[in-house]
This record gives C-alpha cells, sequence and structure tokens, in this order.
C-alpha cells in the first residue's frame, strides 16, 4: 500500500494561477513527485464569493482531483483554505492541506515585536483564518486583518509596477503604516507578485511573508511523517487541468515554471 | 394567447449587477410591466472567459427565466450579448434582445465624423461585435476597439473618481486621444459609472454612449410590434434573483433603483 502511495501524484487546487507560486516550490523541493493541478480558471475569481460557492466549487475540485488517484491534495489557494478547507477534508479520503496555516506560521517565525498584519481577498479575511490560526500558535500576537481586493485584478492584468497600483497599495495599506506591524502576510497567492509596490509602500521594516515556501516544506515533512514520500524515480510527470483558457494559462504559466509546463488539459469541472 | 403574454414578465439577465443600469431605464420607460431580473454572482465576472464557458453559462441563465414564465429575455450584459445572444437565441421560445445592438445604432446616431470608439471586455472586444454590427449601419464607418479589463474591477470596488482610477483610463484610453474618434461606446454595463474619469480623459469633444436607454426603447418597440406591451396594470411585480450574496445584490441594488428593489433570492443556478 504505501508503495503504490508513493508512486502516486500530489494534488494541487486554486481558483486559476496564482498557485502556481505554491506549485513551483513543491516542484523544487519536491523534485520525484508527480503532481496534478487544477486552476479554476472558468469560476475564478473565488475571493468575492459567499462560503457555500467556495466550498461547492472546491468540494467538485477535490472530486475531480481524487478521480486523478492522487495520494494528497494541497489546497493552493487562500479563499478555498480559508473557506472550505476545514468542511471538505472530513469526508475526503486523502489528507488535504491548505496555505494558511504554513502561512500563519512563517509570520509568527519572523515577528519580532508581536505584531502582525494579513493582507487577502474579502472571503479570506472575513473568515478571520490567519487570526485564528496565529492564536493557536501564540495567543500573544497582535493580528490586524484587511481585504485588498483590486490587488488580484491588478496581477491577472500585469499592473504590477504601475503609479497606479502604488496609489491604490497606498489607499489600502495606510493602517499599516502607522499600527506598528513588523510582518505583514501576503494572504492571497497573487499578492507576492505585487512584493516590490507594497515594500516600496511599508519600507524595509515589514518583513512580507508569502507562504508557498512554508507550504511546500508542510507537504514534504507531511509526505516524510505518513511513509509516502517518494525517493527516487525515474521519470516525473506534471499535469496541468484548467475549467477554461488553456492557452492563455500556458501562456503565463510559462513565465513562472518554464518548461515544466507542457500541455493544459480543459475539463468541464461542473461534472464532478 | 396575447392577452397572457401581454401580463406576462419581461426576463433580464446579467453577469452581476451591471446589467441593473438597464434595468432602470426598462423600468423608467415601461412602468407597467413586471420584471424578473437574474444577475450571476456567483460566476461573475464573464469578460475574461471562453466563449464556450459564457454561452453555457447564459445558457443556464435564459432556462431559469423561461421557468419563471417570461415573455422575452433582455441579455443585460454585453459579453453575454456579443458571445452567447446569437447561440442561444436559436432555440429560445420568447425573443431575445441583446444591448449591443442598441448600442451600435446610438453611436452611430450620434458619430459626426464617422470615427467610432468601443470600450468593452476582453470577450467583447475580441467577438469583435460592435465593429460587426456598426459595419450593418453605415459600412463607411471607422471603428477603433479595445479591452479595458480593469474597468469593471474599480467599478465593483468603488474606484469611481480616484487618482488611480484616472491613471488607469489614461493608460487604456490614449489611443482615444489621437485617432480622432467623436464618439466612444461604454461596451461594458458597469462602465458608465466611470463616466465622470473618462471624460476628464477624452475631454468634452468625444461623445459617450451608454447604451440602456437605447436598449429600453427597442425593448419597447419590440413589445409594441409584437403586441405583447402591457399597457395598464394595478400592480407591478420586480423579482430578483442571484447566484451568490443576495445582501451585497440588495445593498448595491439600492443606489441604483431605491425603493423599486425589495428582496433579492439565491438560487442554485447550475441545476438549470
Amino acid at each position: 500500500m504505501a508503495e503504490a502511495s508513493r508512486s502516486q501524484p500530489i494534488g494541487i487546487f486554486d481558483s486559476g494561477l496564482g498557485g502556481l507560486t505554491v506549485a513551483k516550490e513543491i516542484f523544487r523541493l519536491l523534485p520525484n513527485e508527480d503532481v496534478i493541478y487544477f486552476g479554476d480558471t472558468g469560476r475564478y475569481p473565488y475571493g468575492p464569493r459567499s462560503k457555500d460557492i467556495v466550498v461547492e466549487f472546491s468540494r467538485q475540485n477535490t472530486r475531480f482531483l481524487l478521480e486523478q488517484g492522487v495520494k494528497m491534495i494541497v489546497v493552493a489557494c487562500n479563499t478555498a483554505s480559508a473557506l472550505a478547507l476545514s468542511v471538505i477534508k472530513q469526508d475526503c479520503d486523502v489528507d488535504m492541506l491548505g496555505v494558511t496555516k504554513p502561512g500563519a506560521l512563517s509570520a509568527v517565525k519572523a515577528t519580532r515585536n508581536g505584531k502582525i498584519g494579513v493582507i487577502g481577498t474579502t472571503g479570506t479575511i472575513s473568515s478571520d483564518i490567519y487570526a485564528k490560526e496565529i492564536g493557536e500558535l501564540d495567543s500573544k500576537i497582535k493580528v490586524f486583518s484587511l481585504a485588498c481586493p483590486l490587488f488580484v485584478h491588478l496581477v491577472e492584468e500585469g499592473y504590477l509596477n504601475k503609479p497606479a497600483s502604488k496609489l491604490i497599495a497606498e489607499d489600502y495599506l495606510a493602517p499599516f503604516c502607522t499600527n506598528g506591524v513588523d510582518t505583514l502576510v501576503l494572504g492571497c497567492t497573487h499578492y507576492p507578485l505585487l512584493k516590490e509596490v507594497i515594500r516600496e509602500v511599508l519600507g524595509d521594516r515589514v518583513v512580507l511573508i508569502d507562504s508557498a515556501e512554508e507550504t511546500a516544506q508542510t507537504v514534504y515533512q507531511h509526505l516524510m511523517s505518513t511513509n509516502i514520500l517518494r525517493e527516487k524515480t525515474t521519470d516525473v510527470l506534471h499535469k496541468f487541468y484548467v475549467s477554461d483558457l488553456p492557452d492563455r494559462f500556458h501562456q503565463v504559466a510559462r513565465h513562472f515554471l518554464g518548461d515544466k509546463i507542457t500541455n493544459v488539459i480543459r475539463i468541464d469541472i461542473t461534472k464532478y
């Protein structure tokens, strides 16, 4: 059974492209693992939707990955991790990990003054998940959370270092210039692409936390502890599925992953 | 039959909130008509999606409205009008009208120099629908089309008159400052809310075309010519349905419609 599990792929799902930042770290840290990535580009974004809808979408994504025979599932989307993971993992046959717990852990490790800021989508912030996760690790830490809904669209449209992006970042991040946080969790997988602009607004005194690396570490530890890490292989296979616009996904994903991404297949996720 | 049809409601669907600009004009011009509005807030936005997906979503929206017994359907979303209307109307039992034909007609009436600009979502612009509709009305007119994907998100997040919105408008609209258009079609129902910023960038020499009013006129003429206009009634009923976040819809819709909007009901549109 363990041998069979070892050779099974890791499943990753995201609302679209953002989760590729997590996939990239998993590819780097776990070079022998097969990976199946599903990006729900046909129903993206998840950030402004209700818990009911995000749970329903995430359940379908999970069913699709299970049908592909994955040995574990990484929810590489903060909104789905925040709103759906705790519900879906209850009746999922394989282990599921999200990005919020690793992000919270990184932030707790990084803060020196015990004041952590969190930015994310409306769904992630209204769930208050980061305050809960951080509180479980260290109840004395103060958490300041804020939704930045336009950031994800700026990234999607390539508005990374433009003056308009800086103005919007100044509007959103103003509270973090005065409330004394020394650490800011980028609680949406798109946000790391706005790091430069965010750093310009907040200055170097604030450490920016991107949960991708810590998530890959968590996946590694989980595979080790459950004895299903694939240590050697001759051939590694990465497969990419989306619910809409495979060509556009391929184009953007090549910027993240280079040659690691070959073909992208479109599926009808509503059938799952 | 005609009597029965007269008392049936008009159906309107949109990807979310934007279609309320059209609904408002229909309420004003046709005060005796019952209206059923469906906003697909659970799968919004349609603008960046493929034709296949927009057709599938629009087909489900149409089935839902037909089940409510509507006498005609107004597609109050430019992307759905551009990508799905011609496919779906083929096997729809009632007449369907979109917003692009009325928008094109308004623009042709307004231009003096025969140069018309069109802005819209990626889906609307890549369909080239406005160039086709305008070409059918007057083949000598030159059409300049441009996608402005961030505009819809700026409106959704209330970034209407902010400096960042003006910078983004300056980026997008630069071609229209030099190509000599005297008329610009706001080819997305959200864009009229950015009229002030767009006018600041383009100046008063360019006439801005909002298709809501002309669409209401087209609906009126259609009901007259097919003899199903409801001329008198004691009680008018407007019903609003959405696929997610009814409370948020209610809140925003009250700004558009005031007391005309009472309760908003959430439905599972994927069942249709």
